[in-house]
This record gives structure tokens, sequence and C-alpha cells, in this order.
């Protein structure tokens, strides 16, 4: 089947439309919160605030940093593995968060920071924005490759709806705790994005299955990504926590189970392969599902050991899901998911969302204190029939939700996008950014060493006419450079 | 014309001075601020502070260290988008900005931090001079790729001069405000560079014109420094702004303003394609303008809508002129600005200048209350007799003295590094490393798939001799890879 | 030699084994500290705590963030200069610190953190477990390209073992000044790495030489890690400093000392080639040399110009080392050193360790006040008699003491690692990653320009058989493309 790839006026309108309503809403709906609006000296006034330190920003500020560059850098150049298709990973990528956080902000003030008519904007509001559009690159993950910036920002508009309400659900109604999100974040996301693909399954997309490999460089390029997101996934799971001693442990308890999971990647990854290679698809993922696997006990007192198993189990997980489960899925489930996201976030998500539920339940005053249990997991005023094995129901409540809304919401949102006129590629044109982007010509330039170091261009570039439909696609088969074919030459030539 | 590019004795004797003069000057000078000096516990008592947190480092340290990141890593590694001049790119702005902090310290030291004959140095400082050389990072991409090491540190010495006699004048006499320095850094670094390019324009420069182009993974290189400075400008924008709200406000306005100028700039690119596809050059730059836009006003009451209204805007102009104002500007102004400067720092820094003057024209008691006004805008005092309108108009005077600044001392300088001896390259050398720097000869490995793993390397290097002038250079037309050379056995392989 | 390189079982059950045993001890002997403990409402209370601020976690984690890109992002990707040893350097590296961090919170935890039999975990424990794996990834350095990973992770346990003694000994014991790890961390690292790779001496490893030099991307790869590394030295240096004015301090000395090491870097990398050009090995380590050499006297009152000196003088000889000490170590001594560690850690780290001596030993109550002398050196209490000449002895016995251990330890290791069964690689397959690694075959894809951008992939892979032994190789010369062999029909083909 071939669409029509032109998005001259599609994407543009699309882009345009959204960024007026956004315009329009905030101008209507949002102001600065107390703390972040001029009023602030009057604040201190009324509240006997001393410091400026007191401001939410200083508590919130540096995590929040860290989380952004999670969102963009870090899941912008994890998708960048693909060999011709990093442009449109981090660049879509981009675009898709760019417009998130704005709807996020929106969706998720009306629903918890709306206050006589008013959403009021503060640090946490942002945070919570970024963590929002971290589910809608985690589901990008699974259609990347595969459909066009206009469907993306449709998906993202309805992901990120949904998943406000869903927030809302699980943390105002059932008052399930979800510090790091494995719920709300990866479990949603993972799963929404994979009811997607399933809809939009691609019989034909073998294709282009040559571009949806890695080359060398892509996949250094996507370690950026993966080490951007190992490394600040404390920030992550900690940054809206209650401040002091439950930040400070959310960070510690993600440290060890995310340090945890890359030894069990390691491990299993050699184990799996015949010569006992490790392959990079599995460092790159694999060894972040221990960050998932924390998200939602972070702040909970599930014991640094705890954290390592944790970590160590979902480092197994993923690792076997990228081996075993996701083939699987594709042959038997139609279920084409190109960032292997149901091993790094759906899977691991899961598992975090029960030891979430298991670490709730059997929380004791021993361990918290009885004031610590009431302030860490909310009990007191008029819950005070509340109790621990209640609040484990309500997370196992939160995840059947969560994964609910995915898969209902996956799939309408699935079908609106499988109409014909959004721009996607043809099956044989999947995972080539040259598509939706200009590409500029590649100048195979030589070098030479030493002292003639003024270089001699020798661009190698082919005029070879476009090529319409795969059956026209010559069978390429593995050719040896030249140099091999005719060495006589070449070699005359060196001398 | 060909001058001599052998920088054996010229660059290190300019490093050796310079570095010289500058551990000279700060013996003499400068020495600790009391908040990071060992008398600080004396402080501490004297005025009855109970928290060190209250130390300015804990305000500052980690707006300083993104500032940091944004000046080393983002425009270090924007400017790797050239093919063939990527060590360059990161090499240069990193010896620039490792000088010019040192020689900022000082000099905004003397105008704005002496006391009793001595700068006094603490995290203020730094983040100042960071401001200062990102300033000379603007500028250093105007002339991307043209100049000397030697040139880039003249340069740099006179624009950090300049910077510091401009922002004292902007800051301290007419006391406009400038926070995130749409008019000190942007407006003045931008326009500085550009007519410092205009003055040393080149005619013969389409003779390196295939090396003024992007490949594959140089954009993909570019992108890790959009991305930081993309995530990071919202601690730019805030680094020296009041603590407490106005660090707050300024950091939310960034966030959305950035937001938006990504949907604007995918919005524009996409439509002036003829066939819809995006431009990287867009991306990589115009979605950063929002941050400049927001740059004076970001810490000011512009509202949550004004922002993303601001960035709309700035990513819109920016885009349109990368398209259709640059070529005219170099046609027929004579101005060749590699980086297109003047789209991302030009015309958003004017735009800011405008917002930031309007803003504060009409900012209202009843927005900010008496006292928010008064500290905001630093009335009172002697100032009770000022009023919003003339801080209006003083930030417009500050706009026009920024590009005074820049063009008086832009000509100056261009004549200066135009003199012949500071080892430019030539016309046809331009845009390549290999100029400045020892290029390893490129190994282009053969990869063996699967189990036959074990490389068989196949170096490509030509020896071809020393090309002197452009006239001895074959016209090289575009050559296939050595496959398509012996047509017959490659090409009956390929169908 | 030729070993056998399948980890199959050999990695997957080290990985296995260290982890469970992680798992066990963190079981017997971890516990969060108080300020992460769900009891941290009852210390406040009990100590008259009013802010959460006060919780450690608000004055370290920004730092702490800082510190942990630099040990996975700045170390990972300053090793992947090498042209075919990337996925190792960086997974490698990954590897060895993600367990490294777990075995260092273990021994540290007993020598420094031990309370009734338990080790309390908190935010200082996690910055300090990342600067002793930061040890480690300084010995990588020396043996990178040369051992298997079940070797790194061997080495690994041994090194944060005897790094935690001699730290111990340094700190508690001698009760030495090492903030920023001069001597624990960059000296001990350096030789101990470097008698590891003594003792590991591969005599015919110019077999694989041609992998031991960069390529033009595998360079810009390097240049993130540095820059990280550079950007975010000062928070190394500060992270565990004193709160306050020391921690102020240690990063104004460590911003300073590093702007001055780029200077004398260029320089000297100019100057010594006969051409002036810029070598990017120096570009990529020298410049960090500063950063090494404050490490020790960061938070001292060292002054603003003496931070400079430092800077300068570290760049100078780290340059100096690189281009003259480096290949007489290997042809004379048989150290071969990959990365060059000696220049960039080992010499900068005894300069380092030599000038806190120095400026411990004339340390000056005019300087400090005596308060701030007594609070910032330690002294006071039973160390009343404690004088500053003392504590300048005590620095040197701590230096000589880092040798000795990095010494004997190194030999010892070394042995250990020389056993033939570890998986190494054989001299000629060094600097290889395709022995540990599945990689991807390189799809050498064509780009065809303007509107015929649709790819048209001509894969160029060749079906070489395996190459068992360096003698089969075919003495492969360097070969130009045929296309300069040639021009006529390819010019012909390209229409």
């Amino acid at each position: 089947m071939a669409w029509n790839t032109n998005l001259r006026w599609r994407l543009p309108i699309t882009c345009l439309i959204l960024q007026v309503i956004m315009v329009v809403l905030f101008g209507v709906f949002v102001r600065y919160d107390v703390q972040a609006d001029a009023s602030w000296w009057l604040e201190k006034k009324r509240k006997n605030i001393s410091s400026d330190l007191e401001n939410e920003f200083y508590y919130r500020y540096p995590s929040f940093q860290d989380v952004h560059a999670m969102v963009f850098v870090g899941f912008g150049f994890l998708m960048t593995f693909l060999q011709r298709y990093g442009f449109s990973a981090v660049g879509f990528n981009f675009l898709l968060a760019a417009f998130g956080i704005q709807w996020a902000l929106l969706m998720q003030g009306w629903f918890q920071k709306f206050e006589d008519g008013i959403i009021v904007l503060g640090v946490e509001n942002i945070i919570e924005a970024d963590f929002c559009v971290a589910s809608t690159c985690v589901a990008f993950g699974a259609v990347l490759g595969k459909i066009s910036p206009v469907q993306l920002l449709i998906m993202t508009f309805f992901q990120v709806t949904l998943f406000s309400v869903n927030e809302f659900i699980l943390l105002n109604l059932i008052e399930a705790k979800d510090a790091g999100g494995s719920m709300t974040i990866h479990t949603f996301g993972a799963y929404f994005g994979l009811t997607v693909t399933w809809i939009l399954y691609r019989k034909n997309l073998e294709q282009s299955k040559q571009r949806q490999s890695s080359v060398y460089h892509s996949d250094l390029f996507a370690m950026i990504g993966t080490l951007f997101l190992w490394i600040y996934w404390p920030s992550f799971n900690s940054a809206i926590s209650f401040h002091g001693d439950a930040q400070h442990r959310a960070v510690l308890n993600t440290y060890l189970s995310l340090a945890a999971s890359v030894l069990s990647t390691v491990a299993v990854s050699s184990v799996i392969h015949k010569k006992g290679r490790l392959d990079m698809v599995h460092i790159q993922n694999a060894t972040l599902a221990g960050g998932v696997g924390v998200g939602t006990a972070a702040e909970m007192m599930i014991t640094p050991y705890g954290a390592l198993i944790v970590g160590f189990c979902c480092g197994t997980f993923s690792t076997l899901g990228f081996a075993y489960l996701s083939p699987f899925l594709e042959s038997r489930l139609r279920i084409q998911d190109t960032c292997g996201i149901h091993n790094l976030h759906g899977i691991p998500g899961i598992i975090g969302s029960i030891v979430g539920a298991v670490t709730a339940a059997y929380s004791s005053p021993d361990v918290y204190g009885l004031p610590g249990i009431v302030h860490s997991s909310g009990f007191g005023g008029y819950k005070t029939d509340w109790t621990k094995k209640m609040q484990g129901r309500s997370q196992i409540f939160g995840l059947l939700l969560s994964l609910a809304m995915a898969l209902v919401g996956g799939i309408i949102v699935g079908l609106i996008l499988k109409l014909p006129f959004w721009g996607q590629a043809a099956d044989e044109n999947c995972f080539e950014d040259s598509v939706y982007w200009e590409i500029h010509e590649e100048a195979n330039t030589v070098y030479i060493p030493e002292d003639l170091a003024r270089k001699h261009p020798t661009s190698m570039i082919t005029s070879v006419p476009l090529v319409p439909s795969p059956s026209m696609i010559p069978p390429v088969p593995p050719t040896p450079p030249a140099s091999l074919a005719t060495p006589a030459p070449s070699a005359s030539f060196v001398h």
C-alpha cells in the first residue's frame, strides 16, 4: 500500500492548531503558583517563612532537571539505535514531548492543581508533565519507525488525556501510591503503545527489515540515551516524593536496583548466546529495568537488599523478554514492538506494581513508627480506618486499572491512527529518515595520513533513480567492496 | 590567497602569554568571597546565620552546573554539524571558553565585584563568566570554519572586554534588567559575530562549499548540543535571578517558551519544503529560539501564555530566517554566517529585548503588589521617582546600546583579525579539521556478520600528494564507491 | 597464544555469584541511615531540626548526580576513542562500575559507616562508592582492549577492596585530607592499573596496532566523555567537602584549575607537532589534568591564582607525558598504557598530592582564623597538639602509602589475571569489540541527494571466512577507493 507521505500541509496545520489551542487554554486557565508569583513575598510574610530556600523550587529543581534530561536526551537518543532513523528518533521524540508537556500541564492541572477556576503552575507541575510525557515516549518506542509525526501528535494528545484520567483515579480516588510511576507511567505507557502497534500491524514489514537493525555508531548514540536514563533514574523516582527521608530513600533504592539489573542483564545476555557474546540491545535496555521495577516502591521501606533483589529480577526477566518473548509476540500475537518496550517497561512495570503492593501491604509500624506510617502513607484524618492491607489492595486495583485503560485507550487510538490519511510510510519505507527529513548528501571523504593532511575529497554520490516499490528493489546480496573484487589495480595504486 | 597555517609558535605563545597574564592578574586582584572563604564561620556568627544552606552556593550551584554544560557541551556539540569540522567545533569552543571565563572573571570582577581593591570570587561570578563566554560562543558560530584558533583567542579577548563594559553600562548605569541575557548575551554576541564575519568576508568561499554541509552522523552529534542547550535553558535564564519566586518563575517561563518554539519550528520547517520534509538545521537551531526570546522577561510576570506566545513567534521567525534571510544576507550583504546565529540569537534576541521592555513598561502593582514591584524591579531607595515607563525606556536604550557596541566593536576586531598573519586557512581549506588537527588515518573496516566476526581489516588510505593550491585540485566529479567503478561485476552482483 | 574467549558460562557465573554475594551481605549488614529512614521525623523532633532541607540529601544530591554522570558517561565515553572498541569501552565500564559501587558500599561501609553491626546508608555513601569506582575506571584505562569482562570484574573486586583499606588508613588513621582524591583515587588508581598492565605485558601487541588508533567519529564520541568529566569535575572535588565555604571553595578552585589546564594543553600540543597541529588525544585527556591536580587541595585556601598555576602545570606535564613518556614506558618499561592514564591520573595525581601537602603544611591561622583552621583541618579535641607541619607530613605519608598499595596490590592482582582461563583475547584480537559482542552487519548505504531521497541500499558485506591466526591474514595494503584507480567509468556511471 502506498500512502502519500508529503506532510507539507498536514503537519504544519496540526502543529499550529494544537499550539493555538494551548495558548488559548493557558490564557484562560493557567497562572503562577504563589511560590512562583510576585506575591511570594506576601506569602512568606503570611506564613512566617524565614528563608527563600523553603520555596518548593529549591527542593525539586535539581531533580526536575535530571528528569528533563531523561525525557529529551535519554529517550531521544535511546531510540537512535536504528541505522537510518536517528533524525526521526531524536527529532520526533523532541516534538511529541514538547507538545505533550503543554497538554499535560493542562490535563493534570485540571485534575490536580485546580483552585478557584485556575490551574496554579509551579515546579511540581512541570515535573509531573515530564512524567506524563515519559509514558508517551515509552509508547513511541513500540511504533518507532512506523508512524508519521502527525500520527505521533495525535497519539500524544490522546495518551496524555488518558494518562491524566488514569493518574487522577489512581492517586486521588483510590489513593494508590506511585512515586516513580511503575503503574501510571511504565505499565500504562507500555501496554498503551503495544496495543496501538497491535492495531497498526503491518503484514509486510519485513520489506524494511534491513533497516530495522543497528550499525556500529548508531549503537553508540543509543548508549548516550541509555546512560543518561540510567544515571538520572534515581532523580526520576524521587522527584515528587515527600521532602526529607522519602526523597533520600527513593534515590538509594533506585541506585541499588539499577546497579543489580546491570549485572543480571550481562549475565543473561551472555548465557543465551551460543558463543557467550553480549548483545547491545540488552545492554541498552534491560539495564534500565531496575529503575522501572522500583518505581512504585522506591520511597517505601523495601530495604537496600530488597532493592537489589528487585533490580536483579527485572534485569533478568527483561533480557529474557528481548531474547524469547519479543519474537513470539511478533510472530504469534502480531505485536511489532520496535524498541522492545514490553521488556523494558511492560514486564518490569508489572513487577514494580506488585512489589509496591506487597511492600505497602506488609508495611509495619515497627518499621515506620506510627507517625511515620501515617505520614508516608497519608493515613490519618478521614483515613483513620484505612489499613495497610487496604493500601495493598488499592495498589493492585491501580495496576489493573492502568492495564484496562491502556488496552481500551490503545484500541481506540490505534483505530484512529489506522485511517489512511495521516502520512504514514509504506511498509518498504519504514525505519527510514528520508521519508520525513531532508537528508544531505553523504561525502565519503578519504583521509590522507601524516603530513599530507589536506583532504582530497571524493564524494561518493549516486543518482540512482527513485525505486518506488519493493518489487522493483533488486535483492541485494552482501557485496564486498570493489577493492576486494579487483584487488590488483587498487593495490598497485598505493605504492 | 595562501596563508601560512602552521601555528607551531603562534598558538602556543598566544596561549602562554594569555595564561601568564591571567595568573598575574588573579594573583594581584582575585580573592575568595567571604562565602567561599575560611572566614565563613565568622560571617555566619556575625550575621547570625543558622544554616550553611544560606550560603549562596546552595542557591546557585545546581543552576551553574547546567549553564556550564550548556557552554561546553551544548555550544560545542551544536557546532559539530559540519562534516569535517567536528574536532575544531568542539575543541576550539573548549579553548575559547576556557580562556574566556578567566578573562571574564577579571573584567566583570573589576566592574561589578570590586571591593577594596580586590575582586571577590564566589559562585555568582562563575555563572556570570559562563554567561559572558556564552556570547563568545554565539559569535564563534558566525565565523565557524573560517578563522584560526589564534584569531579566536584574540576575538574572545576583545569580545569579553566589550561584553563587560556593555553589561556594566546596562545593568549598573542605566539599570536595565536582563536576567537571561537577551540583550547582553544574545543580541550583543550575535551582531558582534556577524559584524566580524562581514569584515572577514571571503569572496571565494564556495571553493570549500562541499564541506559546509553536514553528514548523517554529524547531524546527530549536533543534536546532542541542541538537546543539552534546550533542557538546561531554564537554568540559564534563572541562574542569577533573585532568590525565591523570581528564579522559580524564570524556569517556568523558559520551559513554556521553549516548548512552543519546537512546535512552530516544526510547522514552518515543514511548510516551506515542497515535499513537507523537515530540515535538521531548523530543528537543531530554531527550537532554541524560545529560550533566547524570554531571556530578558523570564523573571518578569509575563504570564504562562505570554511565554508560549513569545516562544511560538521566536521559533517561527527563526526558521523563516534560516530559510530566507540567511541566503539573502550572504548574497547581498556579504555576511557569511556559518551557523545562522542571526536566526538563533540575533532575531530572537531583539524580540526578547522588546518583550522585556514592554513587560517592564506595563508591569503593574496590581500584579506584583507594591513591595513586589519595588523588590523585583529594584525601585525604592534613591529610585523612588523611578517609574515603570522609565524602566521600559531604559530597556530599549539597553538594546540600542548593545547593538551599537556590537557593531563598532565588531568592526574594530574584524579589522584586527583581517591581518594576514594569524594562521587563517585559505578559502579552499575552510571547514576542514586537518588544517589545525592531526587526523588519524581512517580504517574503512569491513564487518563480517554472524559467527565469522573476527574482522578482516581493509584500510582504505590513499597517499595522494599534498595539493597546495585549488587550481591544482583536479575537478573531482561525484564518484561512486569503487564497486561501481568496475561496473560490470559489481552491477551484475546487485541485480 | 590463543585463549578461549567464549565466555558463555564464565561471565554469567561470575556476575551471578558476585551479585548473590552482594544481596546476602546487604541483607545482613546494610540499613538506611536515619536521614533516609522512616524514622527521620523522629530524628528531626529529637534534634529540633525545623526544616527538611537540613537533611544531608539536599546538601549533597546535586553534586552526587554530577559525579554519577562522570563515572558512567564521562569515563565510559572517554574510552570510546578506539575505532573498534566503543561497545566494550562504554559497556564494560558500565558493568564494572555497577558491580563496583555495590562492593564499595560494603567495604567503605565496614570501615567508615559501621554502627552497632550495621552499615548505615545515605547519600554520602553513594558519593564515596562512586569515588571508589572512579579509581577502577582509571585503572581500566590502562588495560583497555586487553582484558576480558571476567578479568575486569575480578580486578574491580580486588581494587575496591584495596582502595577501601587504603582510604581508611589515609583518612581515619593518619588523618590525611583528600577531598577530591588526588591520592586515594587518581594516584592509587593509576599506579594500580599501570602495575597490572605491566604484569600483563603482551609482547606481540603490535599485531592489533591497527585497531589501537581512533577514527574521526570515535574521537568525537570520546569528546562527550571529556566534556562531561570536565564540566562536572568541580562537583567531584567538592562533593564530600564540609558544608558551606569548603564546598564553595572547592568548586571555585577546580573551575579555575581546569580552565588553565586547557590553555597549557593546547599550547604544548601545538608546540610539539612539527606543523603546530593539535592532537585529539591531548585535548581529550590532558585538559582534565587540572581537576586531578587540585584534588587534594581543592577545599584548602590555595587561592585562586594558586589553582590556576596548578592547572597550568598539570596540563603541561600531562601533555608532555603523552608525547614523550608513554612511548618510553611502553618500549623500555613494558608498560602498555592504552589510554595514557599515567599522564592523566598518575603525574597530576602526584602533583596534586604534593600541592595538598604543601598547602596543608603552610596553612596559617592568619588565613583561616583559628577556629577556621580547627574546623577545616579537624584539629582540636584529641588533636590539640596536632600542627600543620604534622598535617603536611601526614599528607606525604598518605601519598607514599597509596603508591605502595598500588604497586603491591597491582602485582598480586596482575598475577591472578595472568592465569590463562579468564577469556582474554589473543594479541591479534585486542581492541576489537567482536570478540565479546554480537556485532550487527554494517550496511554501507549510499545516499541519494535531493528529491530522489528514498534510499537505494547497497550493503557492502563480505563473507570472508574466519581468519584464525594473524599469519593467515593477507597483508592488506592501504587501498584507495577504486574510483581513483579508474576514474573515467565511475564518472560516466553517475550520469
